[in-house]
C-alpha cells in the first residue's frame, strides 16, 4: 500500500498566551495522519508562511515512508538553510511524518527507533523566584511534588529585581547587572544546599546572559554547589571559551537550546567541551536530525538534555521523550510543569486542544503508550484559542547592561 | 534632529522572474527614506512576513542613527537567529538604516565607511555554456566587452547534461554524476586555457556538489589551470575538510555564499584555510556584520569576494561595491551581467524599476556617487511586475546523485 | 500485546563451502520470528557456543520490543567485550529483533529506519586474476554484467603468482613479496585504464598486507589511476599512519572491515582520515551500532560501504542494503557476485536454503520489499549442508613475507 | 633436539564457583608440558571452542621453541582479533609454550625475561564492607595480616546497597545510584584516613560504574585522599575523558583490565594520561605482548599494575609475579586474597587443584623459584570441580541506573 501526502495543515493556537505551532500530515488514507511541532513562538508567522507557501506544495503526493529523502530534499532546496524559520517548519512536517510512520507501524515512536531503554524518563522543572527566598520556597514545594532535580533562578534570567535603574533617555529593554546576578546566585544556592541538603540536584541556567570572561569565573564559583549542570553559560557565537571553563572547573556543562546549525555544535561534542547537549527539537529540524545527533554525542560520551520550555507543543514534550527512552545517552528531560493539568485556566485549555499529554509522576516521565507520538490535536478546540499577532512582550527577550549594552541572551 | 522611524515597508518584484525583496524605512523627516535589499528568492514570503509581523512593529519610533544597536537588539530578540529568514529581515533594515545615514551625511555609504581606497572595482561574470564549445564561445564574447575575470561552468552547476537517466520510480529532481562532472570541467578549463590563454582570470564554482573526498581531487586536479579561485567546493555542514585540500594544493579558495552562522566561518579564517570569504550580505544580517568580517578577515590576510548573483536586488549589488571600494583587503566583486541594461524584456524590466544601478566598464565595476547607497526603487514600476506565489522551479535546487541520493547544494 | 523472546537457535550451513551462522529468535508469538546473521566463517564455533551458552539463557522471555536495552546489556554484561567472537553473536540477536520489529510493523527494514533515501543501491563486485591478462579479461566479463565498479586483484591478496620459494625448513603459510604485489598491481591497472578508459570505476585492496611505509607509497603511487578507493592499506594496529597517506595523495581511503571496537575508527572518522567506512556489521555486533556509526560518520562527511564478502549470509546482505537504502551518506556496496543464482552448485545450494536474497541489475542491488530483513531461511535445506569441523584451509589467512615473517593481514 | 606439539587440552575447574581455564600443551618429549591461564569466567565455553577446534589443529606438529611466530601466525589468521575469546585462547596457549621454554632452560620464567630486578613484589588486595564501618574493619584486618596497600569499596562496584527502589515492570539488573556511590565512597575514605593515618597506601576501583562527567568530578573529589591509585574511573570506550581528569587532579590514574586491543592503549600511553596500565594479560593475548607492553610503558613512565583479580587461575597470578620481577617500571600487583590458602573450603580446593601457587608474605607476593612458571595443575583433582554450565549471576555483571539505564561497566 503506497500511502500518499494529502494535505498539509499549519494550526496556531495560544491557550497558554504563548503562540503554539502544529502542522498537521494527513494522506491519502482515510483517517490516516500525523502531527509535528514546529514552535518558534517568537516568530511564528514566518514559520507558517514557510509551511504553507513552500513545503506543502512539495509535499504532496509524496510517499509519507520516504522521511529521511524528504528531510534531506526539503534541507537542501531552499539554497540557505539552518535557521530557526525554516528548521522549524521542517520539523513540523518530519515530526508528523514519524508519527504516521509509527501509527502505520502500530508502535510507540520509541519502538520504532529502537525500543525503550530505561521504564521512566527522570526530568526537572523550573523554580523561578522573585527573591531568594521565594525561591528557596518553590524549590520545595516542585520537591514535595516529587521532582527530584530543580532548577532554581532568582528574578528571572540575570536577575531582574537588581536595584539599577538606567537614566533617562536609556534604550528600552530588561535591565540587569551580570555581577549582582552572579553574587545573587551564588547567595541562592548557599541558601538551597543548606535547606534541602546534598541529594537534591539542582542546576541553573545562565540564560546566555553572562559575557565569557565572567562565565568562566561564574562557573569556577559555582563548581561547589555539584550541580546536575549549568545551562547556557556561553552564547553560541561564543562556544570558543568552552575550553578555558573547562579548565578551571568541573561543573557540568549543559549547552544548546540556541542552536540550530552543524557548526555550532560539532567541535563542542568531539572536544568533549560540554557535558550534556540541550537542543531544541524543532529548531534543528525535528526527529531526523535529532537520532542522528543522539549517535554523535553517544560517541563521545556526551549525554541528552532536550530543550524543553513553556514554549513547546505538547506534541514537542511528547517527542522529546521518546528519544529518551530509546537513547542510551539519555541524561535527564526538561519539563514545562505547566504542562500539568491543573486548575489553572491556561492548564486546563492546553488539554482541551492536545490529548494524551505526557504526565510526571515521582520525578519520572510517562508516555501513553499510543501509536506514534501519541499526542493529539482538537482543531476546533484549538480555534478557540487563537494566537494573538501582537509580538509577544519583550521583558527577557531585549537584556541590556546597565550602560544600555544590547546583549544576545 | 531626531529622526526616528516612521514606517518600514516590504516591497516584492519579480522583473526578471526572480523573487527580489527590498524593505523601505521611512523616516519622521519627510522624503527621507533608506532602502535595502532582504532578498531570499527561494522563501521570499517568510522574509516579509518577519520584516511586517515582528521587525515593523518594533523600529517604529526608533532613532535612526542608532544603527548599531538596533541591529544588536534585533538580532537577539527573537532568541533564535542565525538563519536565512531572519537575517535577510534584518538586512532589509540594516541597509536601510546606512542609506539613510547615508543621506543624513550627504555621503555615499563608502565614505562613511572611512572612504575609497580605490577608483574601480574588479569583477567577474559568468559564462554557463551548454557545452563546451558553448562555454568557450561565451568566455570569448564577455572577455570582448571588458571582463578580465570570468567563471566558467558547462551544463550548469553538476553538469546537467550528462547521459545518465534515473531509472523509472525514482525521485524528482536534477540529476548529475559528480566524476562526469569533474571530468568534463577539466576538459572545459583545457580548452579554455588553450583558447585564450593564461593572462585571462578564470574561476569556476562547485556550487557544494562534490563530496569531500572528490572536492580534494577535484580541488587538486584544477590547480593547473590557475584559477583565480575555486568557490564552493565544500558545503558549509563539511567545511573541516579544507585542511586537507589546503594540504594537497594552492587552488585558490572561495567560500561562503551559504554561511549565515559565525560558527561557520571564524575557524576558516582563523586557520587561514580559504582564500576569499564570498559571503551573501543579506544573508548574514547587512553591512553591520559585514564591516567586522572584513575586518577579522584582514587581520588573517583573506580577502573579500561578496556573492553578487541574479537573486539580488540591484540594492544589494551596490551595497557590495560600496563595502567593495573601503575595504584594504578587497579581493574581486560577483557580478550579475544580467544587471545591465539591454534589449533583453527582464534587464528592461530591473531597470525601470530600480534606479541607479552600478555600471561595469572595462572588467570595474562603478557607483553613481550619490549619497548613501545611490538606488532607489520605484514602487509604481515595482508593483507591475509582481512576485510569483509559485514555488520556483527545482532544477538546480533539488540535485541528486545517479542513485537517487539528494544533495545538499 | 506484549511479544517476548520463546527460543533462540543458532543454523550453521555451508552450501558454498563456507560456514556461514544464522541466529534464528522464536517469540511467544506463533509464527513469529526474525533472523540474523552471526558469521564468523573461521571461528564459527565459538560463536555458536556464545549463542546458545550465554545469550539464550538471558534472552528467553525478554520483550521483543527492546532491542536496544537488550544490546546495551549484552554488549555490558560479559564485562570484556568488542571482539569477533561475542560481537557476531550479539549481531545474530540483534539483527533478528530487527527484523521481528519490522515484521510487527509490516514494512521493510529500510522503512523502520527513516526510509529509503535512493531507489537502487550501487554496488561493486570482485575481478581477481591469475595473471594480469586473466584480471583484465574478467574485469571485462563483469563489465559485461552490467557492474559500474569492479575491485581488481592479481594473484589474490599481496600477489600469490610470484616467483619466490621460501627455503626449505620455512615456516607453513601463504608467501608473498610486498614490492613484487606493488609493482604488479600498478601495472594491472595501468593495463586497465588502457582497456577500459577512465569512465568504469575501480578499485584495489591491500588487505592490510602492506608494511606503514610501503603503503604511503602506495597509496601515493596508485594516485593516478583514479580509483573509486584503495582499501584496508593498512592493518587496524597501524591505523597512525592514515595521517602521512593522507599528507601525501588524494586516493580515496576505504578501511574497516577488520574493526570491532569504537577505539578503531572514532579518531579515524572525526579526523577524516579515510573517506569511506567499510565495517563488517556482524563484527560490531549489528544493526544497532551500525545506526550510529552511520550518523557518526555523516558529521564528518564520511560515507559508507559496509564489507559485503563471500563469508556473509544472504542475510547479512541484505541487511547492509537496508542501511544502504536509509543512510545519506552511503557511498557503494560491496557485493558478492557468487550470491547471483547460477548454474553453480553453490549458489544453487545457497538459493535452496536462503530465500528472498536481493539481486543485482544494471549495477545496483534491490531488496525484494517485503517486511523486516526480508530474507529466510530454510531449515531443513541448511542441514542438507552442514559445516565442516575441518578448520578452513589457510591460504590467505597466514600470509608471510619472503623472509618468512608472520603478517597480520 | 627439536620439541614439537603433540597435543594441546583444555581443563575445566571452579574450585571457587568461578570457571577457571586452563591450557595444557603437551610436547614430544615424555613429560614436558607448559600450562597457562585463559580464564574468561563469563563466557569460558567459547574460549574452549576456540581452542579446541582452531588452535589446537594448527598447533600440533610446531616447534615449541617458536613462541613469537606462533603468537603472530595464530593473532593473525582469524582475520578478525583483538577480542576477549580469541585472545583468552591465545594466553593458554603462549603462557604454556613459556613454561616449556622456561623448564627446557630450567630456569624460572623472570629469569627467561632478564632476571629479577626486585626481590619482591608489592601487592595489594580487597576490602569490601557492606557498610562503611564494615569496610573500615575489613582493611583493618588485611593491614594486620601484612598488607601495605589496600583497595577499599563500600557496598560493591556502586554501591548496590542504596536506598532506591526500580519502580514495578523494571528492568532485571543491579541498581544503583551513581551519585549516592560517589558521596559514600568519599565519606568511606574519610574515616579511613581518619582510623589508619596516611602511611597506608589505599586504592579505590571505580570499576567504569561512572558516565565521563561524573568520573572527572569523582577524580578531583578523591584527590585529597592521596590514593595509591584511582582505578578504571571510565570505560575504555570513554578514553577520551581522560585529558580531562588530567587538568583537573592529580590523582594518579590506573586503567586497563577491560583493555585486549592496543587502539584502547596506545594513545592513552603515549600522551602519559595513565599512570598505571592495568592489563589482564590473558585477555591481551598473555605473555608476548605483555612483555612489549611494558617496554612501550617503561618509555613513557607508566608503570605495571596487572589484573589479579579472583577470576584468574594460579598460573595467570604466578605470570603476573613473574613480570613484575623482571620489569624496572614495576608498580604493584593486585592480588585475591582468597589465593592463600585457609580453612575456606574454595581456597582448600584450589590448593588441591594447582600446586605452586605463590604466597603473599608481609605485603610482598613470593614464586616459587621453579623453572618456568612453577605453578601445575593436577587434572583428577580439577575434575572433581566441574564447571557449571550455568550462566553466572548477572548482580554486578548488569549494573543500571536508577531510571533503568543498563551501563556498560
Amino acid at each position: 500500500m503506497r500511502v500518499t501526502i494529502r494535505d498539509v495543515k499549519v494550526i496556531c493556537c495560544a491557550p497558554q498566551k504563548i503562540n503554539l505551532v502544529t502542522v498537521k500530515v494527513e494522506t491519502s488514507e482515510p483517517g490516516l495522519y500525523g502531527v509535528g511541532c514546529a514552535t518558534f513562538a517568537h516568530r511564528h508567522l514566518a514559520v507558517v508562511a514557510a509551511v504553507e507557501k513552500y513545503l506543502k506544495p512539495y509535499l504532496i503526493g509524496r510517499d509519507v515512508s520516504d522521511i529521511e529523502d524528504i528531510w534531506q530534499s526539503i534541507k537542501g532546496m531552499s539554497y540557505w538553510r539552518n535557521g530557526p524559520v525554516l528548521n522549524n517548519a521542517l520539523s513540523g512536517v518530519d515530526m508528523a511524518l514519524w508519527d504516521i510512520k509509527g501509527k502505520m507501524a502500530g508502535m510507540p515512536l520509541y519502538d520504532l527507533l529502537g525500543g525503550k531503554c530505561r521504564t521512566g524518563v527522570p526530568c526537572y522543572t523550573h523554580a523561578e523566584g522573585t527573591t531568594i527566598e521565594d525561591c528557596v520556597q518553590k524549590v520545595g514545594a516542585l520537591k514535595e511534588r516529587g521532582y527530584r532535580c530543580i532548577r532554581a533562578q532568582v528574578g528571572g534570567y540575570g536577575g531582574k529585581d537588581m536595584p539599577y535603574q538606567p537614566p533617562e533617555g536609556s534604550f528600552e529593554g530588561c535591565y540587569y547587572d551580570p555581577k549582582a546576578y552572579m553574587a545573587k546566585t551564588i547567595q541562592l544556592f548557599e541558601r538551597l544546599r543548606e535547606t534541602y541538603g546534598w541529594e537534591l540536584e539542582l542546576c541553573h541556567d545562565v540564560h546566555e546572559r553572562l559575557r565569557p570572561s565572567d562565565a568562566v569565573i561564574f562557573a569556577k564559583d559555582m563548581e561547589k554547589f555539584r550541580l546536575f549542570f549549568l545551562e547556557d553559560c556561553l552564547s553560541p557565537e561564543q562556544s570558543g571559551w568552552f575550553k578555558q571553563i573547562r579548565q578551571h572547573c568541573t561543573t557540568p556543562l549543559a549547552m544548546g537550546e540556541l542552536f540550530n546549525n552543524p557548526n555550532e555544535w560539532l567541535n563542542l561534542i568531539t572536544e568533549r567541551e560540554i557535558d550534556y547537549i540541550r537542543i531544541h527539537l524543532s529548531q534543528i529540524g525535528g526527529i531526523t536530525p535529532a537520532r542522528k545527533l543522539i549517535a554523535l554525542c553517544d560517541a563521545f560520551g556526551i549525554r541528552t538534555a532536550w530543550h524543553g520550555p513553556i514554549d513547546l507543543t505538547p506534541i514537542g514534550h511528547a517527542v522529546n521523550i521518546h528519544l529518551d527512552m530509546a537513547s542510551p545517552n539519555f541524561g535527564i528531560q526538561e519539563w514545562a510543569d505547566t504542562n500539568t493539568l491543573s486548575e489553572d485556566a491556561g492548564a486546563i485549555a492546553l488539554h482541551q486542544i492536545f490529548t494524551g499529554i505526557p504526565e510526571m509522576r515521582d520525578g519520572y516521565l510517562y508516555l501513553n503508550g499510543k501509536p506514534g507520538i501519541g499526542v493529539d490535536i482538537d482543531e476546533k478546540a484549538a480555534a478557540e484559542y487563537p494566537c494573538s499577532e501582537e509580538v509577544v512582550t519583550w521583558d527577557w527577550m531585549l537584556p541590556r547592561l546597565p550602560d544600555g549594552t544590547a546583549v544576545r541572551p
